[in-house]
């Protein structure tokens, strides 16, 4: 069976289950409009460890054991590990793996990590080289202010198109038709196919501008993923995008308008529904924890409970660096695709 | 069929086809015993661009452009490019994506990412979801001292047990059984299976000591291979190891035969192999683009020749950050390994 549509796309002939989600948020995402939708929200953003980022890794962690024990499983039983996170290195994924010691494969797409895990956890399960994976992608608004932009200590104000950082990890573990699991979790979700992004590059220099750096890696996956497919929009009772913010969302519905693609009634950004304006985060969340805390907050349980039918889940990630945006460079950035459904048993 | 096998190892039924290679190095790598099987030794580091970062990433697109039109093919033939390099966010290979226009997964597993991606990649072709896929690492001895250790403008010495990272980059392009190319490559090498390694940490917190932080997890996934797959060492012509230059060779043999396996008589390690001892390197060389550029030059087309029969390829990678190096962490390692046979046609 062919599995591979068009040029980026590519279906799931197995429909991998996707059984279970874990996701940890810090405080300020507690108090979003999603708050009450998370597993836990932490009090103390640092959980009382000595740096942030050590606070990151630990909330990935968790949020991956949480995941399994949900299906009564744990580390040891999960086939594959995949994940990371926006940090040099990815240490956040690479320390949380040194913990949970399960086979672990390091990915890196910036705030397209979960899709771009969850994608490629599904075509191993497909393939038959896994029967339990669990993926993973956290972000943390201090380890990854002071990474990105500046100090935390310089109070540095935002500009208008700027988002913050979700702190927050979610994990999805993703099983095969056959995989029997001893406690029961999701039971109607599936993912049935995806498309894997191009890297595009608009120009954008503005390391506090990641919507208009996005979007157009966005609208390309989009695009390529309606085109490769021969869908409309509306196929879908959603297109979420991870982290675009408001005004990268906008530039998102030009860009695929320009296409032939109106999808602004079918779509929504997680990085506009975690935080409400009120909330003083200018265009909305961001990091990889964004779309990740989302999807097992939100989508997941939604796609279950019948809320949504089909969903296309668009993580989109700005490929650049502190070196890079020193040294002048645009921002590249990349968006992976996949699409879930709710399939009766 | 039942691919995985064991605890972290898997089969790959179809056998994909290495079909191509590239490598480019720089100048001190060109000097060493390998120089003249090199496909390019560039004169200048820095290949006339205006960072050391911009020339990692040229060199990594450039050997993807070589691999593939060795075999008559262009990046857009491609159906996917999976990789990455030692720098923050991966930006060599991110902007290499840029200008490649392929289909991108970003992988990070430091120095083990060539045989990540060559995993993962030969896994996606068995799985149904790629017909030609292009693999590839970098490193440059410019860019990573400076993000991992000191500026270069220092001068620091270095230590009994350091590594010289090495300025390289390699890509391999995979094919599954029906990909018809236009060009020839490769006849005779195929990828057979793997194994997915599990992070190790045992202490090692001095970043110029990266054999002996390494090494464990080169043990422990070596040491898994031959468990799930019955095996004794010499069922292999060689085991070769990424980077773990002398010191961490010989780490690995104890640990290795303190679970019974004695290794020695069939490793040798990329990172002793790509220097001699004329050239002080001290322990040998280190990074991505180490194993990359050994596979290309070395491992693959001895394999073509039957030079090699079967070969283990366990490419090793450190999980630190700067900012985790400062932070007084110690070193997780992961290493991954990929069986590579001689078929005749």
């Amino acid at each position: 069976m062919k599995k591979k549509i068009g040029t980026q796309s590519f279906i799931l002939p197995s429909c991998p289950r996707i059984v279970s989600s874990g996701v940890f948020v810090g405080p300020k995402e507690g108090e979003g409009p999603l708050g009450r939708l998370f597993d836990t929200v932490v009090k103390d953003d640092t959980l009382g460890l000595d740096s942030f980022e050590q606070a990151e890794s630990r909330m990935l962690e968790s949020s991956v054991r949480l995941a399994l024990s949900k299906i009564g499983c744990s580390p040891a039983d999960a086939d594959l590990f995949m994940g990371g996170d926006l940090l040099s290195q990815i240490i956040s994924a690479g320390f949380a793996a040194r913990e949970l010691r399960t086979p672990f494969l390091g990915m890196y797409g910036a705030c397209s990590t979960m899709a771009e895990s969850l994608i490629t956890a599904s075509m191993l399960t497909d393939g038959g080289f896994s029967e339990l994976s669990v993926c993973g992608a956290s972000s943390h608004f201090s380890s990854s202010e002071r990474e990105f932009r500046y100090p935390l200590e310089m109070g540095t104000q935002t500009t208008p198109t700027s988002q913050r950082t979700v702190t927050g990890a979610g994990a999805v573990a993703v099983a095969s038709e056959g995989r029997k699991l001893p406690g029961s979790g999701y039971s109607t979700v599936r993912i049935t196919g995806g498309t894997v992004g191009r890297v595009c590059d608009y120009g954008i220099t503005d390391a506090s501008n990641m919507g208009a750096a996005m979007a157009p890696a966005a609208a390309s996956t989009i695009c390529a993923h309606l085109d490769d497919r021969e869908l409309p929009p509306e196929h879908y009772s959603r297109i979420f995008t991870g982290d675009l913010g408001s005004f990268g969302s906008e530039l998102l519905y030009e860009l695929c308008l320009s296409k032939g693609y109106d999808i602004s009634r079918v779509h929504e950004d997680c990085g506009c529904m975690i935080f409400s304006p009120e909330q003083k985060v200018v265009c909305g969340g961001s990091g990889c924890g964004c779309c990740a805390s989302v999807l097992c907050a939100e989508i997941l349980p939604g796609l279950e409970s019948g809320k949504y039918e089909r969903v296309l889940f668009v993580a989109t990630g700005a490929l650049l660096s502190p070196i890079s945006a020193l040294q002048g460079e645009s921002i590249p950035a990349v968006a992976h695709a996949a699409v879930l459904e709710r399939m009766e048993a």
